[in-house]
């Protein structure tokens, strides 16, 4: 059985955060014998001044072949000007369309070690869980027309679509059902169906599926803008919110920055399982950004990375043991008070990126 | 001079808080000659019921015709299943589309006294004083298509549209770059370039307008997802946010949030100065909605709608001193413990929507 990693580190501090993930695959290949195979590409800002594209045709392929694509970060101040259609986030947008992940699964989760980072009241974030599931290859990320035409008299119309079948709304509010069982078996429907066409759909959709499939589960609905109400008001209220692109790409921003630990959240897109072979395409993705301000120093936090490489253990390779085992690292190492300088607290140790992934490397191996 | 206001209470807590307002105009009327001249109409759910339609045409033409419209709230369970074309907030759409009403003014102050209802950590929410100037007549709320269509195989598409033409974004720009010259001189800007053309045209827009009319007042853009972030961080970083209809609806819901204030924030929609009498159509309305499990008690706060024509006041009548005097009444009687359920807290004295609005009047006369 084929175990083939293909790693895109990308930009900002993409490549750091990367190089601790290639640790743990390293060490997990020699003690473990798991047989990850790894090869890497370029994509973002990197893979433009090396091709004049945010990914190259030969990486979009070795992105198709592999069993899952590990990604870093794009993007950053000195590619602010590149034409629109080459700019570094396209290379993470076609990844996500071609390989057709549908499925993104945003954890937000409070580290008890990091309660007291979090902006909100410590007692409202305190053993926070609760699992985002953005649909990610469709509504007005993807939807044609999206064109800028020039009016003439100084006019100019810009024109994005949000467009939504039945079959796109079904096949990710049943992954949101079935990941609800797994957990507190509890789903919340979010979209703005007394504005747009695509939330009344949506609503219905998600109703009738509920209804077909999983009656078992209980189903909740809310206007999107009163989701984001609540989950600054009282997060745990949720187990799983289930959302659009766009209401995702919001919603589980604002909830990532609730937990006080942004830096540390992965996430996880998933294609549907091929017919033949169950497999799933798969890409694993810290929530954070490329943060170029801080790049090339050696002090950013690569947890989020190392628990999208967990996540990539328990979803593509089924490696349930082993994944556990690294979260619980993670945990353990941020219990020892060991802190990069994003998280740092008084009273705890202060290390750089690679401090914080031999730590954790460690404590995997000790476990 | 005429000073005509038309009264559209609503659903649910609507007409409860609009008859606090009452008691205020009455006075004003009696004690300060202010002349104003109201008329009452049905907006929502109450106007599906008695007309089928979720304002009346003749309501339509009151609203255009006076010099400003208070609004309460629409919607409710009852109106659950009604029609698409003519659910309660379809009369609410209608209102900001027909009368223009492209510039919705959004504060999100926090009152000194509630900052402990904040779920935020009191020293990032003390003083806190954002103005969200959300483009109110464009983008996906009214773009075409917005359709659904059955596609045969069990399958429908719907479609939403979100269209911006060049003078859309200039002239919202330039409210929020007139609104930071009487604050602390600073805009950010808020939308997805990175993902929508409407995000292109919009960062374009705003950035040629800055530069032509307002490079005295400071600009920021943000990606409007790491704006969600940045106000659930640190929200006392912005002064005056800018940004289109949907993220405008989104994040000033969370914003609302952050204050602890959300029963107590009001909101002014404006349209186009009047080429020859340099006067705007205004309508004004409470940021919560009609919360129908309270509606009918005595029990709903009315500080919103209250607070709601103290910005009439203000933007349609110029009346500065009497606007001020209301918003200070408004403090006072927080100050002194006066509180209805939903800002409760101990040592506080419980009232109802009456008693509240009594006291913000006695107050007020005595100010
Ligand atoms: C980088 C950007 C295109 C992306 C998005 O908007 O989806 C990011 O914000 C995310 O949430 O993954
Ligand atoms: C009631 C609804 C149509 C409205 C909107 O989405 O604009 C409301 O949420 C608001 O923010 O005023």
């Amino acid at each position: 059985m084929s175990h083939s990693l293909f790693l895109l580190p990308g930009d900002g501090i993409g490549p750091e955060a990367m190089a601790e993930v290639r640790k743990i695959i390293n060490y997990m290949n020699s003690a473990l014998n798991t047989g990850f195979v790894t090869d890497e590409g370029l994509v973002g800002g990197c893979a433009y001044d090396a091709h004049g594209a945010a990914i190259s045709e030969e990486d979009m392929a070795k992105a198709k072949a592999a069993d899952a694509v590990l990604f870093g970060a794009v993007g950053g101040p000195k590619w602010d000007a590149v034409p629109y259609e080459v700019r570094p986030e396209a290379g993470l947008l076609r990844l996500r369309k071609d390989l057709e992940l549908f499925a993104n699964l945003r954890p937000a989760i409070c580290y008890p070690a990091l309660a007291s980072a979090s902006s909100l009241k410590p007692e409202l974030v305190e053993g926070l869980d609760i699992l985002i599931i953005r649909e990610l290859t469709g509504g007005v990320y993807f939807g044609e027309p999206k064109t800028i035409t020039d009016l003439g008299n100084g006019q100019k119309r810009a024109i994005d679509t949000q467009v939504y079948d039945t079959y796109e709304i079904e096949r990710i509010s049943s992954v949101a059902f079935e990941m609800a069982r797994t957990r507190k078996n509890a789903v919340c429907s979010m979209e703005k169906r007394n504005v747009m066409k695509s939330g009344v759909l949506w609503n219905q959709v998600v109703t009738e599926t509920h209804k077909a499939k999983f009656s078992d589960v209980k189903l909740e609905h809310m206007l999107a803008d009163a989701g984001g109400m609540q989950l600054v008001r009282a997060p745990k209220q949720f187990d799983v919110i289930v959302t659009d692109n766009l209401f995702g790409d919001m919603l589980s921003d604002v909830a990532a920055m609730l937990t006080g630990s942004l830096g540390m959240l992965p996430s996880a897109s998933l294609g549907a399982p091929d017919p033949k072979t169950g497999k799933r395409k798969a890409l694993y993705e810290p929530v954070h950004g490329s943060a170029p301000d801080i790049a090339g120093q050696g002090i950013a936090n690569p947890i989020a990375m190392i628990a999208s490489f967990a996540m990539c253990l328990r979803y593509s390779f089924n490696m349930v043991a082993e994944a556990d085992r690294l979260e619980k690292a993670i945990a353990n190492v941020l219990d020892k008070g060991i802190r990069t300088g994003d998280i740092m607290s008084e009273g705890a140790t202060k290390v750089g990126t690679s401090e914080m992934g031999d730590a954790i490397l460690e404590e995997f191996k000790a476990l």
